[in-house]
């Protein structure tokens, strides 16, 4: 069967589910921020985990190249088929298939996104608690090994996931892991998977694991003259193991546009830190004065409290705002996200080392961070023509190169996609590189998956 | 170069360092419990990474197997060259190289053990916190993918490594991960190996996550008229959230045989459960307070709180002693320990059929398990002879067959090894174990690394 005669099997496989719209192939052409752009030569909807391993055999013998895409909210390319083929759509498949209580887990589908079933699971008392901002799929998130502001306390997609479905290039149907805790017996392909970014297959289904919805949740914020002492308040918190749910930092320039944009009262723009606390109302409590005592040796120069849902929401809607509040600064202008991590030892002088780039580079740019993990990303802003992009590229460039320089990685979860994998080399050298090389050309011989992902080719 | 050469070459790379001596030869036959003994042609203390990657080079050459050993603390029958070749003893690969306190982490090799490095971390404050029982390697410890009664709070070893030194079959030396808690760049080397069971490659450093020492340990005992109110608490207690850093349960006759053997007093041989709680003063008193509330909801006879170091102690090492504590009940038979892990909804159940399978079996048992997991081991004893140890082995067998009918898995923390190998297709099925061995055959295709575990022939 030749290429032409597979796409005609998968047209009459599908059938009003095989899109070569060219509305449809182009909504699917690429995810948010990067600009790569290529539209798939069809769409097609796969409604169960069958339907996704009779396409992917066809595709197998056809030598057509394969995309996953789902919420469509990848930041470096992930999703755009850049050597066309078909993009399999995964947001039809977004059943929750049960939730146990008692086990706290879940079993769902690749498509259900991180809002739709938080709000199924909060009348069983029960959250999910990874949260990398966006409403995207699970699937996707594990396809990138997601995480965010939650990470510091739950881990990331990786620490909360128990096992997957998952169809290989050849059509095979794979579970991995289970429903156990753990398990000692069998190489880990559950975390393989994690973060393949869709170049080993495709995942159909996820066995989550869940949490208790906390009795109380508390926040607080601080600001600090010197940056130096909000990394020290993070660095003394980890260390007395304060169990911080949230430890976000926001530097002054991104203070500053988020106080105008959401209309923040009695803040400064100093570099802040802002804390969300899970616990009874005694240990939140304990919780919040530890901290306070921290942030206070370390020169902070105030330390509120906000436990009432209202004040506490504000606050986090300021922080999820964040990065519209630093575009509301220059209007008309693009805006580029970086996503560099450093151990937290060296967090202090990554984020100086940004500010100097940025300030060398001449654009603008504010600072968020997950800094529990020493993760921060740089929102650069920059005039919006092919000169002031390469000029943001060029900034995102260098301070992945500081970051790399400081023992750190090139993303701590956004991912590879096309827009990192240069740095791959460098992040991670030529010999643990070729193994992966290895382990793609086993599981994916035809190179059919997400072609021009993560490899340089 | 034919495999005499290349014996030849590695006698002459190591010196005295490569031993043919019978005794020592002898000495890593085997592991602990799993009865295969065979022993290596060749034993090699290496003390780097490089004088494991030229063995390493020479085995691969020469089509030499090669069995990874650290400790010797295997249960399964891991460290048993059943195909003779070299036995690479990690031992002297014992330094510590880096302890960071602000990034709670620490950098070590292979050979560490788990009490030296914990020894070595207690002026610094912090500790490792995934505790087997055993005085094992490190190394070892990725290897088997171990966890033990910590888990339940802290992680398995899985959660607790950032990245690994590896050597490859043909001498590549990998680093995976990093020093960052999380990436989101290229494939999860360090999950791949972690639980590979020396059959991908040789691990011979440790990028290890570490916790800072808890300001209070507290720990508290309740027993149970029935065992489904120990289980029921068991659920109560993970729901509503409680971070109880252990959670342990022993049937009534394992209590009975700690009580005679650790001279417990106090106690009554009833379904128990054991607490330890870490945190502050206060939040230890609430952990504990908490606890008992859901223990006495689900029927608890007693709960009895300990904070002083003293008599913590004398419980923990009671419970560290159920091994031995179950054997004085039959002085001279011999022992046999099940690892199987269900989901917690289904541990009740798990346990009742065990119960009922060791009573059908004439033999005698204890029942100890880390229920926060679902964990659980039946210690099986036996008369020591040819059939008895048969009727044990079949037992045991029995008990996995129950686990995995209820949704669970093999081995919760011993891994595969010989002895576990025919039950990898019915936990995993026939696909996942095809990509396992895809995997395999890619990084290995000379197959010397570890043959004859975790796969059937």
């Amino acid at each position: 069967m030749n290429k032409g005669e597979a796409m005609d099997a998968a047209r009459g496989l599908f059938g009003e589910r095989f899109s070569i719209n060219s509305a449809v192939r182009e909504s699917h052409a690429h995810g948010e921020a990067n600009p790569a752009w290529s539209a798939p030569d069809a769409v097609v909807f796969p409604e169960t985990t069958e339907e996704v391993s009779k396409l992917l055999t066809l595709c197998h013998v056809g030598h057509i190249p394969v995309t996953a895409f789902g919420a469509g909210t990848s930041l470096e390319g992930h999703v755009t088929p850049v050597a066309g083929g078909i993009t399999v759509d995964l947001t039809r498949m977004n059943r929750i298939l049960g939730v146990n209580a008692a086990d706290l887990d879940a079993r769902i589908e690749a498509g259900v996104t991180r809002r739709q079933l938080n709000l199924f699971l909060r009348d069983h008392g029960l959250f999910f608690p990874v949260d990398p901002g966006s409403d995207c799929t699970i699937g996707g998130m594990c396809a990138t090994r997601a995480s965010g502001t939650n990470t510091v306390r739950y881990g990331t997609i990786r620490e909360n996931v128990l096992g997957l479905r998952v169809v290989l290039a050849d059509g095979t149907i794979v579970d991995t892991g289970g429903r156990v805790r753990k398990s000692a017996t069998g190489y880990d392909l559950t975390h393989l998977m994690i973060g393949s970014e869709g170049t080993l297959g495709i995942i159909t289904e996820i066995q989550l694991r869940l949490h208790g919805i906390p009795e109380l949740i508390g926040s607080a914020v601080c600001s600090f003259v010197e940056l130096r002492g909000a990394i020290e308040t993070v660095i003394g918190v980890m260390q007395a193991g304060i169990p911080v749910a949230r430890i976000e930092f926001a530097d002054s320039a991104q203070m500053a546009a988020s106080i105008a944009y959401s209309k923040l009262e009695g803040f400064i723009p100093q570099p802040t830190l802002l804390f969300e606390f899970h616990g009874t109302e005694g240990s939140v409590a304990e919780q919040m004065m530890m901290a306070k005592e921290v942030a206070m040796e370390h020169g902070a120069a105030d330390f509120f409290f906000a436990t009432e849902a209202e004040a506490r929401s504000k606050l986090w809607r300021a922080r999820h705002d964040a990065y519209w509040a630093a575009r509301a600064t220059c209007p008309g202008f693009g805006a580029l996200t970086t996503d560099t991590i450093v151990p937290i030892s060296c967090l202090a002088e990554a984020i100086e080392q940004a500010h100097a780039a940025v300030q060398r580079s001449g654009l603008r740019a504010t600072i968020v961070g997950h800094v529990g993990d020493g993760n921060f990303h740089v929102l650069i802003l920059f005039p919006d023509t092919v000169q002031g992009a390469q000029r943001a590229w060029a900034l995102d460039r260098e301070i992945v190169t500081q970051a790399l320089e400081l023992g750190g990685a090139v993303s701590g979860e956004h991912g590879v996609g096309i827009g990192k994998r240069e740095f791959l080399l460098r992040e991670h050298g030529a010999d643990a590189l070729k193994m992966m090389r290895t382990i793609k050309s086993a599981l994916d011989p035809r190179g059919i998956m997400n072609p021009g992902k993560v490899f340089l080719d």
